[in-house]
């Protein structure tokens, strides 16, 4: 297995929610779609990024879509000063998603804070160095 | 916002078991750590994944640990050929991992598969020409 993530699949409850929140608002390039399709892509630097009912995604690994609480799983964000985690933590809160933990100095001395996407998935901002302004 | 996931964290109940089945079954190049340190990355050639301890990733989110059923989240691989996808999955299951879907055509044309980490993290095993043996 070459080490490699392919693709993260977020399921969501409302693909169009969803697709505004991170394309419009947070402004990920967004793979041609027609627009009725069930799925959207968003080609990353790194690993894709897809949005897709949470029933169907449930429906498609054929697991219960019975869930609740915390996921077990976060997605971080690295950025290079103090002021882009603040920076971005206010965009994703004005575009709906919920300030979860508000930015501040960690114990491994870096700086960062946590949101939730409009489906409750966890984003963790982060810079490296507490003073890098 | 830059277009990145720089980190994809899942959290543990074992770290140890985790490291095993990452490292050791699957052969994901690990980052130098110590033996006691509670979080293990892993530098894939996109996102980084890592590990680290459920409880405490929800306690470093701020949420509560509290969780049950479908995370809501899956992560895939890509590969080319169907015996991959058959010998990844194999791969998988052999190193404590539990087959969920076994690989089959899906509707979109391809073939694939999922399986479960030992914390039930899903992964889908994926190859996007069913006749590409």
């Amino acid at each position: 297995m070459d080490p490699n993530i392919s693709l993260i699949t977020l399921g969501v409850e409302e693909l169009d929610r969803a697709i505004r929140f991170y394309r419009d608002d947070l402004g990920f390039p967004i793979q041609d779609r027609e627009d009725d399709s069930e799925v959207a892509f968003f080609p990353l630097e790194g690993t894709w990024l897809s949005l897709y009912p949470r029933a169907l995604l449930a429906e498609d690994a054929t697991v219960s879509d019975d869930g609740t609480g915390f996921s077990g799983v976060t997605l971080a964000h690295n950025v290079s000063t103090t002021d882009e985690v603040d920076a971005i933590l206010e965009q994703a809160e004005r575009a709906g998603g919920r300030l979860v933990k508000p930015a501040a100095g960690t114990f491994w001395g870096g700086y960062s804070g946590y949101f939730a996407d409009p489906d409750g998935h966890l984003w963790e901002v982060a810079c490296p160095d507490l003073t890098a302004e």
